[in-house]
């Protein structure tokens, strides 16, 4: 593990040419986030964002029982989180240091979407809470049969404010399932997971979904990463805005990506049936 | 049935704690509307936003025919609605009382929506038209497996204009399905409902989808209310904006909302196993 | 063919009264596209859309193997459109060209989503690139069992930039299916696209599928053309603007529309169970 | 006075045909507003929007000193507004009931904005917070030599929240100075407000000021209502909008206004030299 | 005057260098518009935008009376533009008539905001109605001292529906100026469009005012092009949206616009007081 | 100065309680920025905006001639900034560099924006280029009389790229005179900076300004610093959103901050005559 990678509870590894893993590494605590482990999400997929040897990424937890259960509940309800910061604070005051605090978080997760190279989650047994806020940020959303989903905010008190809020209702699946699952904090499957579009593949276990992954991570990192990670980025920005802004908005990315050799090594390769390979980005 | 919630061709009870289920009451008519019968939804909806003792909705129908028949076409077409209304007016005046009427109309039906409080949906037999506009405010929607829906505003020469062409696009179903439907004003069933996401659960019969219906807003409103309401508002507003606008939502939003008790009650009942109440709302 | 509908490479039918069908017409090179044929296509719709002729549109291609298989590398390579225009301009420059350009070919395929007609798409066969851009401007998907579809661009160093990439993440199907196919460039199955709603309808065969595209033509073009074109417009206009603009905007629309006289006709022969005809529009 | 119109310290008079003239009337106390006079001016003001005698409406306030000073904050720190409701709830509950009680001084407020009739603002004296969040809901401003202007909230230890603060930076006025009344809470001359361009207008003293208010308010009312309300609409919708949308929006909407028989009415006029009349709207 | 820059009731002239001069050209009825001349209107600036032999862009009117009267009242009020189109259709239908209508002169009007190359235009004399909605394309905006502007359509009963109502609001000027005048249809001096910032400077007189556009196309065009075209370009784009789209914009425009030779050459020629030439664009 | 203020070529000073300056310090090279400045100028204001010992910041410039003269193109021409950057690359993967090295830029000079303490510009002298994106980003700007500002970037061929083309048009100035001074990257003066609005105050000389700007400082430092900073915010956020959406937020983000002791304190203060403290924020 290069050492720009090496973060307590995470490992971050390199299954195959360009391709990288990140993996949630806390199994005796159900992979459960402290404080810490926030900021050391977001350095790494800040840094996997730019290093040229990346053009994919995997998203995973280490152990048997969970990809993660969330926040650490036990250490959020003891240190300062949410419940000690600003006892003597009035409400407004606190509010003010929530509002940061929660900016912070959000930053960290958000790294996930703003990673320029795709990202692969993959999902097994417990994927409760920061999981949802998490992989609502990957591109694909692959998991295990045994994996059991939670959004589970309400189930502690709160509206979920690290994203998954904010992004499952632009996932392209079912606001009533959403809601459902929101306002119930209810466990859902794997299965139920594949039939409303959260996952787009369930697979027999934990190994079975990891070597999907890599897969997929491995035949993404073998095309053009001028082609791959401008088709992130305009998915991403259609996503937030009108059709006529994101034919714009292809338009002028193009302009500059189009001008690329991929282009022309890319057709050539296909007319000749041979295999392209492609300058670092 | 308290005094302010006693309204011609609507039933407001009160099936379990919290619990507030309104039943459209005119079967003799597939509780079709009537004008008045728009005003009367729109003002049950406008005091359960507020009503301290409720925390979970269910709108259903009375009868074993329908949900709903929609607009009565019978009373439209004598009154004034639509057909004859402004007669000696000029097509631009004509087109403004038309506005102020239509907007009414949408008033009314979003009240739904606006209601801070979430909404379970249960239909059964004919569901159409109004049905649709209705449901897609609603959170949640669950139905019989004998369910009939129709967008059917283009059968009697209409785009629907009180909700469904705005929301359907929104709730997270292929768009290709909308379309076929909306166009054609064909009926469609439960289960093609439920495959394309519009209803997230089909049962037996009507009694076996209210008994879930109450289930779950059971199951709502038994946690904090503090976070079940934030869920409701924060995913509706993320729905019409972008997620940087989500995210900066819901941050705000939660400045205040984490302050509640209900977060500590929640932390600790879940720690310790047992079942927190909270305050009213 | 009337001789506004002549061009290279289409051929344009009319199957039933009031029904369009447009027939991609290259079937030796697997209906792909050259860049005149661009030109083409927008002319096309743009004619149909004022066409008072026609109320439906159906949109196919010719031959068994391929709807289409999109852009003719072929030709394109060896041409001007990407790899050889401007090669003496600095950077900027080409980047100026590359925009009109792109501008140029989303004008003609956005034409298919502006043709104020529903437009269906039948899809057979090879199904790749420009086939996804042009049926994302579709309102119906239907499609034949032996389909193969792909977001081709990757796999030639493009991020797809005449529509794919900005309408798929607003078709209500699951984004981790839309990023799964599009950076990938990975083949899907007509069933794998019934199952994320990107059609809605599979049939035994190219015949079958298009039986059942020009019965669904049939039946709208039998629909109050007022009621169906304020239909298409007003859910392309709400899938792009928030919920209180979407309602605004049928409000502003329906002022108008509600005045045809289709609007007493419709329910009148709904009361007395008889066919209304409407006059053109 | 009608009584549909009669609201005490509010005082509604009909200078001129189809002008209407509302005047703040509560001198001994600086027209200061307490909380009943809020649901007052709301509900003048939706009354006024679709009363068919009225063309233009001006906004005024009676006695010599002051237009408004405001919010009464000593009925304020006395009566429940701000300070004492909720007292023994904890900080997310009483968020709850601050939002739903600020939300109607918002409608209140905004009804001036939603007011289909042009609406003219007359200030003089003292004009401070409230004067400012009404006023920036006023078509046009013009105002007394003597006038003083203060966005105030700042100095009693709040963001304004009843309009000022989200309309300012939508009046077209430097973004420098709007910053720079709103955080120093400073007063403001009527010449600063004329330079900057708050109003378009001052006048040596409010009799003047109101002379010129009537001649606008009575040239407005002698136009076609439907260019004069549709003028209003169109230009409140283009501000919140893109170019793109406002253009496709006149299109919409002058679609059924354009069919009045005013235009012809008023061409004919035009060119005939004589002056037209108007129905009703 | 080149072949393709002829057109009736238009003159076209080059005086500078990669400078166009754009008048219109029917004084005796002081330059009022018919309906072709929209059409011609549109199709000067679609080639001008694309011509590598123009820069910058004057537009201005023939004869000393008018920069332009607006819309040829007397020709519409006997021809079949507003009042006598579609005589036996129901409202629905000929509203469809207008729509399509009004979207022709827009986007005539509106190829004067997309013309790649900057547009001064010089207005004086009678500068009317439709001088405004052309004006307001433009991006810099002078006048000679005798021009009297108006809003003129609510004078014929329309509200303004080829751009002025969407583009005012956008202009940087005062709301209060802008509802004034357009509630109105009053008169307004060089002098008062100065001070509110409508035009940014005022001149003598006609020819002074033609010189000064001449200096300022001048100058303009011996600029980059490249840097040029995407400050008129960004700018217009930051006017529709946020701050954060606006910055992410420039950033995705000057990825490949950097790239420019253009760059190299500036800063040299700063460092070493010379003067750049720039390739054509 | 405080160590975590000590950056080369920056001074942070406190002229008074609550009241922080900071200085660009490199008056030989006319304040220009090299690339390490951009970093530091961005660490400074993110400092600044969670320093509970700072309520207003002023941004000024050391030495008589200039504020700054913008970028420093000797150092940006030699260096890598643009020009040397990437050379072997092809023309995509030069744009990736690109657009990771702007916003870059952007972070650090939109820290001034996001900087949750009103900050208030002082420009004097040369005032070009970066100047302009700086102050853009201020809340409040005013100048000493011999001040020159200059959208200077197309003068070395760029579009201003980082915050000028953006904010300038939502800075309430009229957009003829932005794209006057935009396109041809001329000087305007002080007074010409006035009158269109983008200064709001315009002071004999340095000395007098930086005095005015301490008296703005300190008036805004005595103020409630919740009512304040809520002030700075939900004006920037309106100024990006609809009226809609900027009441609603002005109402979640009060259902916090009105619960602060602020409001009270300021309202007995006002009513008793007093000068309220408040606590630290």
């Amino acid at each position: 593990m290069p050492q720009v990678y090496t973060f307590e509870n995470f490992t971050v590894t390199f299954p195959a040419e360009y391709v990288a893993q990140v993996e949630i590494n806390r199994p005796k605590k159900l992979n459960a986030f402290t404080e810490p482990m926030f900021h050391s999400l977001g350095a790494i997929f800040n840094r996997l964002s730019h290093d040229p040897d990346v053009r994919a990424v995997i998203l995973t937890g280490n152990g048997d029982r969970a990809f993660t259960a969330g926040l650490d509940v036990q250490s959020a309800s003891e240190g300062g989180i949410i419940v000690n910061k600003g006892k003597d604070l009035d409400a407004a005051r606190k509010a003010t240091l929530l509002r940061r605090h929660v900016q912070e978080y959000q930053d960290a997760v958000s790294a996930i979407e703003k990673c320029e190279k795709p990202v692969v989650a993959v999902c097994h047994g417990i994927s409760y809470g920061l999981a949802i806020d998490m992989t609502t940020c990957c591109d694909i959303r692959i998991c295990a049969k045994d994996t059991r989903f939670s959004v589970r905010e309400v189930e502690i008190g709160l509206a979920a404010d690290v994203g998954t809020l904010s992004r499952l209702p632009q996932s392209g699946i079912s606001m009533s399932f959403v809601k459902d699952v929101a306002l119930t904090a209810r466990d859902f499957s794997a299965q139920e997971a594949l039939q409303v579009g959260f996952v787009s593949g369930v697979y027999e276990d934990k190994k079975a979904a990891k070597g999907r992954a890599l897969e997929l991570a491995t035949l993404i990192s073998k095309k053009s990463p001028v082609a791959v990670q401008g088709t992130k980025e305009v998915i991403n920005f259609s996503r937030d805005h009108t059709i006529a802004d994101g034919l714009n908005y292809i338009k002028i990315w193009n302009a500059s990506m189009v001008q690329t050799k991929d282009v022309e090594d890319s057709m050539l390769a296909g007319l000749k049936k041979t295999k392209p390979t492609f300058a670092k980005l």
